[in-house]
């Protein structure tokens, strides 16, 4: 992947901008020494590596927004950074760059059990935000696998879903408003505790814009009551394209669990052998979780597992326990790590409307024989977003180049089945030039000039999202 | 209300744009003779009213493509019009305008069950879609009040609600796709029958827009299976305060009724007189739905009647049959009607925090009587969108005026508690002027700029949404 090519200039001052910074910032917030940068250096997509010029951490949306102030004085691009878990590279440093942590801004502003909102600062992990409001029987609903680490400021820059957002949404519908800051150093308040709001919904444009209009510092979110109970079932199938069939169906249906989650063969071994989760041995294997009173998941369980047996599956197995539930979650939660043990991997994270589903499938099926790298699918089956792991061995010479070719691939057969590029890793630097696949020239400029508006110098999380040609101009200008 | 001074120069040049549209359209697409463009001289905000230039109804989105390049060309502005029902002026046009209706746009191009959506062009009404499906089980969800005239176009341009989306959310929680024409005549394709989509969200941002940034020609939308049966709850109450409470702690328990309906004793009287629903008749009613299987309503009002009692209602009446069902919903939907016979009315359409619902009903009150005009308040108290009705005599000099200042104060007071201008019905003319009372000068700056992006002559709907003021210099430029 290619990086622009870092400003000598900006990197001979790096002096003076940490003293700069210094100025506006308590010491211990400037991190400016090259074994102390080390730890910025990437995201979850290890990858790709590069130090930034220095890090800070501010602790108040005052001290973003002088921090951003300076940098745009300085004409020193800022690379905004959650808990750093990203998969596509959207808090990768460049080598002239500040990284902006928000890892201080992590307190919970208000509970408002009567509004179902709390505002909290976005430095705050997406389960910590549960954490605050669950001994008064509340939850906050969208749950990414890294939801232990990932914080609310990640959440909101890549619209992260989870498993469970089937139900639920994904961010942008539990995002009530947000306190944001543009790169020139304004503070905005967007959105509220209310429905809706007059003008333009710039709102819906911030969730997912990846920190390219500004850096979130607080967020109000939506919070929902705990539902009575919750069931998940097993369904086990011999073939993918069967089981891709069943998730259709039951969407087809009407009826609406909370979670159905996809995992084929090499998966279902690799996690049984990792966590012994009791799974069959079968090519496709599907979780349905349902919640409500006990009445209420007997009748929905009743229609999906009906559903179920007309495909003729070979596991059909309802919890009977939460112990057994617990065992079966773990399986699945389980599942990258499980991959990561037997084989280096790249999670691909496309969206697909859910019909396409056998047929997407089985042409991945053929790309892995074309290729000769195996993949392994585990993914959330209900809302079309599909995880593809392709496997690699980053040591040989020319395996991840070949995986990624083999990637771009997958993503483009999303984008030719009416899908697109990221469900809910986003775009960052990884599928940066993919986009040109899934946008015509001038939907794409539309977005880079929505871009203009709000960082007219473009400095703000500088070479992702979009196509580098598309916005050579614009960066010099 | 000021409406800037049409164009001159503009109004002079009538026979050569005619001349001009008629070679792009059909000749019964072009409506230009002044007794039938009087037809478009207003929309449901009938206070104002003003004959546009001309109108043309273009039939596909090659034919409204051909239009605003033409306008674009010539400097002509646009008004683009669904099927008039705005309450807030969206509609209006200027006397130097092209009103661009949808009404021909009427097609269902794909009805696709297994991915749960439906193509439409957006002249469509609201209710045609779901008559479209419903013979398959499915419905859509969004549900203004005049969902059997408004057009598609409509809701997306104002994010439309209804009584029913406390639980389905409002239009832009529905709208998966757009086909949108910006000004100069380039078409663009934005989001589709798949989760999310990278880059900026331009979708999100779109909807409620107001005809802002383009014309919306076809929406993908997503459909729900219908329930198995939904059943309410007549609950009344000595006070609007209590009422507000109840309200409050439905929402607080973590419940999820489908509606909950809030009429206050102006409007059940006037109702109760022109409908006949049976309603008690004391302060404050509400009407609370939920929806599912016979053991789920079972449970759910349950939980509702409980909180309710708790309050000391007057009444507490659960349905016992569809036909009472229907009456309790006949009285609701004929609220509006109903006051429309006794007197004339302004009906507002704030958003509140629901906690705030009982200083809210308190302090109209007071505004009421300090005013002198009476005020029936009816609306969706679930997710606190508001419809006070401002009771006013059209005839008497002056009372229009002490009405529009009273409106303004009701929404000043929804701003100051943590809601906003509008929820429903868009800010249009109506609002345009109080957009300064929601947001600092650097937000709306920041929305006009995004303005600037999508229209940059400013040619689309002008004189709507923003102050004239803060538009001025752009619109000359």
């Amino acid at each position: 992947m290619d990086m622009p090519i870092p400003d000598a200039a900006i990197i001979a001052r790096k002096a003076e901008i940490v003293a700069a910074l210094q100025e506006v910032l308590p010491p211990d917030a400037v991190i400016h020494e090259d074994r102390e940068t080390k730890a910025y250096e990437c995201d979850a997509l290890t990858a790709y590596r590069c130090p930034p010029l220095c890090a800070v951490l501010p602790a108040s949306t005052e001290e973003v927004a002088a921090v951003l102030k300076l940098c745009h004085r300085m004409g020193v691009p800022v690379v905004p950074r959650g808990s750093g878990t990203s998969l596509a590279g959207g808090a990768l440093p460049t080598a002239d760059c500040v990284i902006l942590g928000v890892a201080r801004l992590n307190d919970v502003l208000e509970a408002d059990y009567a509004n179902r909102v709390v505002r909290v600062q976005t430095g705050r992990t997406n389960l910590s935000v549960t954490g605050a409001v669950e001994d008064d029987g509340f939850f906050y609903a969208p749950d990414p696998s890294s939801q232990l680490a990932c914080a609310i400021a990640g959440n909101i820059g890549m619209n992260s879903g989870g498993a469970h957002c089937l139900k639920y949404g994904v961010t942008t519908n539990n995002l009530l408003g947000v306190t944001m800051v543009t790169m020139d150093g304004t503070v905005h308040e967007i959105g509220g505790a209310h429905l809706d709001a007059p003008g333009l919904d710039l709102l819906g444009v911030i969730c997912g814009s990846e920190g390219q209009l500004g850096v979130v510092t607080e967020a109000t979110l939506r919070i929902l009551h705990k539902p009575e109970g919750a069931r998940p079932v097993l369904i086990g199938y011999d073939s993918n394209e069967v089981a891709g069939e069943c998730v259709s169906d039951i969407i087809k249906a009407g009826v609406l669990p909370v979670a159905i989650e996809f995992m084929d063969r090499p998966c279902i071994r690799a996690t049984e052998a990792f966590a012994g989760a009791g799974y069959p041995d079968c090519e496709a294997l599907l979780i349905v979780e349902v919640e409500g009173s006990d009445a209420e998941i007997d009748e929905q369980l009743a229609v999906i597992t009906e559903i179920a047996r007309r495909h003729n599956p070979v596991e059909l197995r309802e919890s009977k326990s939460a112990e057994e539930s617990a065992r079966i979650w773990l399986g699945r939660k389980s599942a990258f790590g499980a991959m990561g043990q037997i084989n280096d991997y790249m999670c691909l994270d496309g969206t697909i409307p859910v019909s396409s589903l056998p047929h997407v499938l089985r042409r991945i099926k053929e790309l892995s024989a074309q290729y000769g790298l195996d993949v392994g699918n585990v993914f959330h089956a209900g809302d079309g977003n599909m995880h593809p792991l392709i496997l690699f061995n980053a040591n040989q010479p020319g395996e991840l180049e070949k995986c990624e070719a083999m990637g771009a691939d997958i993503l483009r057969l999303c984008v030719e089945v009416g899908g697109c590029l990221t469900g809910e890793h986003g775009v960052g630097i990884e599928k940066r030039d993919l986009m040109v696949d899934q946008y015509d020239p001038v939907d794409l400029e539309a977005q880079l000039r929505v871009k203009d508006v709000f960082d007219p110098k473009w400095l703000l999380n500088p070479a992702k999202v979009f196509p580098l040609a598309s916005t050579q101009g614009r960066r010099a200008a």
